[in-house]
């Protein structure tokens, strides 16, 4: 749809909204962040899976992006863009796309953490005379995948993997539970138990006398939490781009840096409760309650005017599909009494939300709202 | 994509699967409960957005279809379906597309709950010389958008209608707090309340000498546990075509009912934790944590093997965006120390999940297996 025409009045709701000026203040956040802590920056496209945002990392700085799904690598390949990190573990099943990828000219990168898949990618790529970088996944803080730095396996994974014909890349994490965390003092302290673990495996590695150039780590609140990186070459993040009300109460961003919001418009209400009804429900937003165990719960979102403005105290308080429930804080037990005059059916509203990537997956497109009002359609694509 | 040769291990995961003979099971069972209760069924194309699964529900005696979107209903128009009731409330920036639509011969019915609303309705029909059809929305249990039956409003905003041009169609009503129960008496006394309520309102349209001819109720859980419909000439429901583990829960189908499942495969394991990693993330699954609060909390879902048989104990206990953790329930306290031999690398499983509108939702296709293990690809539509 081209809505170079349209104002955000004038959009059909729900729509997805991305606030251009504060997506570019936050890559420039991260980038010059990265500069200075003298690392290269591998954005995660995950959370976009959107040329148009993509090439605007790109654009700042980063150098390569890293990808959750193969599609997404064959996607920005098709853009152009050839350094791509696979960051989900090989399975057997999908070497077949990513010696595809590999064979049209991507520089793809895959990653393992077992003698098991490292096995299959050597026979696949002796049968397929193919040597593929391979990344080593590393686990520095038990969240999900990876071997951990003082694990035999470690040397074990390497050894199938530069002994088979691959090419042993490096090693990478991602320190997923900094997600749980709140305090400058525990961020700052998982970021170096993220980059003392990855250097560590790398450093075991070398001693063992195998290859470890790249030494990648990186999750959005360590790494604009790390004071050092020595020993890193380089960091992956991805929500930063649009930041989120989780990442708001994780505390490495304010609730002004949200760059993504779902415009929606009130239908009704049930005045007696205090409730405005809108049409963005879990569809529109996802049905991530990423704020229910933080400090600040924001229900399914944090209401805001069409210009972007918080109206403090007002969230998305409870979805059905397509219908979205607005009130205050806490109305259940004092209903706003006026709520159909405060926010009369029509008036259309900006909800923030609780994860950006979680939000962004239910659009097939983004409107991108410039600072000076303009609209642009950039299209997302969806599946696997 | 043609899956024509393909087989479920075949697929690429994560991947979608309706179990045809469980989906036509489901259908079966709905429409001849409500043939044995004397009332048309009007099932509620939101759960698939896709045209295979609809034109069986049609197949099977449905009259008429409820969308929860404008989009769904320009999609299934395009199919040949006429009568469509689009089921959430109507407000002035979407009269336009109703109009369109109206004017292209969709028999479309819109709702609405305010004098606001059906003002806005009756000056924008009077402006383009069409009369729409509405029908208002009764709240019948407190749970979202509608008008009570007792409540003075119901007249006031039929009259608008009638006296304004519009045709008075009926009244409709949800249910949805049945979903919040779990017990056959419950069930039933809500699917009572649910009847009588909205009977109530019909009813006193007509002592005021205004039309009421439809008079539509439903949710899956209501539908199934009715005992008596009269009044009722219609009644809705969406996702019983597939079931869920929420509806599991609730008490209105089998685990082995439930005809949609996420095709995934062991990518590795955190042997320690007793954990198998899986390419099904939220991602797949959607962040719908519905059997959280209920008798039986599946995590993201109950894991079965690739033929559908469930593993007892399995579920998804943790997701992120690309990556499912698979363990056994209470895996924490006693981790399964041979998981990576029970669950090894490449093992394909399937995954019943908790919220099948949801779930489906994430996919731009379904793979349907029937009987014969013979599989055809269904496209599902997204967005708005």
């Amino acid at each position: 749809m081209n809505t170079a025409n349209h104002t955000l009045a004038s959009l059909e709701t729900p729509a997805a909204v991305i606030d251009l000026p504060r997506m570019q203040h936050n890559i420039q956040r991260m980038q010059a962040r990265m500069d200075a802590l003298g690392v290269r920056f591998r954005p995660h496209a995950k959370t976009s899976k959107c040329s148009a945002v993509v090439q605007a990392q790109i654009d700042a700085g980063a150098r390569g992006i890293t990808v959750s799904t193969l599609k997404e690598a064959a996607h920005f390949f098709a853009d152009g863009i050839t350094d791509i990190l696979y960051g989900v573990g090989m399975v057997s099943t999908k070497l077949p796309q990513a010696l595809a990828l590999r064979r049209q000219g991507c520089d793809l990168k895959i990653v393992t953490d077992s003698v098991t898949s490292a096995e299959a990618i050597v026979a696949f790529g002796a049968a397929h005379g193919e040597s593929f970088e391979v990344w080593i996944e590393i686990d520095t803080d038990g969240h999900r995948s990876g071997i951990r730095p003082d694990e035999a396996a470690l040397i074990d994974v390497a050894r199938v993997l530069h002994e088979g014909g691959a090419r042993l890349g490096g090693v990478m994490t991602h320190a997923g539970s900094s997600y749980d965390l709140d305090t400058p003092e525990a961020l700052a302290a998982m970021a170096e138990q993220e980059r003392a673990g990855c250097v560590m495996a790398a450093e075991r590695l070398r001693a063992a006398g195998l290859p470890c150039a790249v030494v990648s780590v990186g999750s959005t609140p360590t790494a604009l939490s790390a004071t050092r990186l020595e020993g890193v070459t380089e960091v992956r993040a991805g929500v930063y781009v649009f930041f989120d009300l989780v990442m708001r109460n994780v505390g490495v961003c304010a609730t002004q840096d949200v760059a993504l919001s779902v415009l929606t418009t009130v239908i009704g209400h049930q005045a007696d409760k205090g409730w405005a009804i809108v049409d963005a429900g879990w569809m529109a937003m996802s049905r991530d309650r990423g704020t229910q165990k933080q400090k600040c719960d924001f229900g399914y979102g944090q209401v805001c005017g069409i210009d972007g403005t918080v109206l403090p105290g007002y969230v998305l308080s409870g979805a059905n599909q397509e219908h979205g429930i607005v009130s205050r804080e806490g109305g259940e037990s004092a209903p706003e009494p006026d709520i159909a005059a405060r926010l009369p059916i029509g008036t259309v509203l900006r909800i923030l939300p609780n994860h950006a990537c979680a939000t962004g997956a239910q659009f097939p497109e983004y409107h991108a709202l410039a600072q000076d009002g303009t609209l642009a359609a950039w299209s997302r694509f969806h599946g696997w």
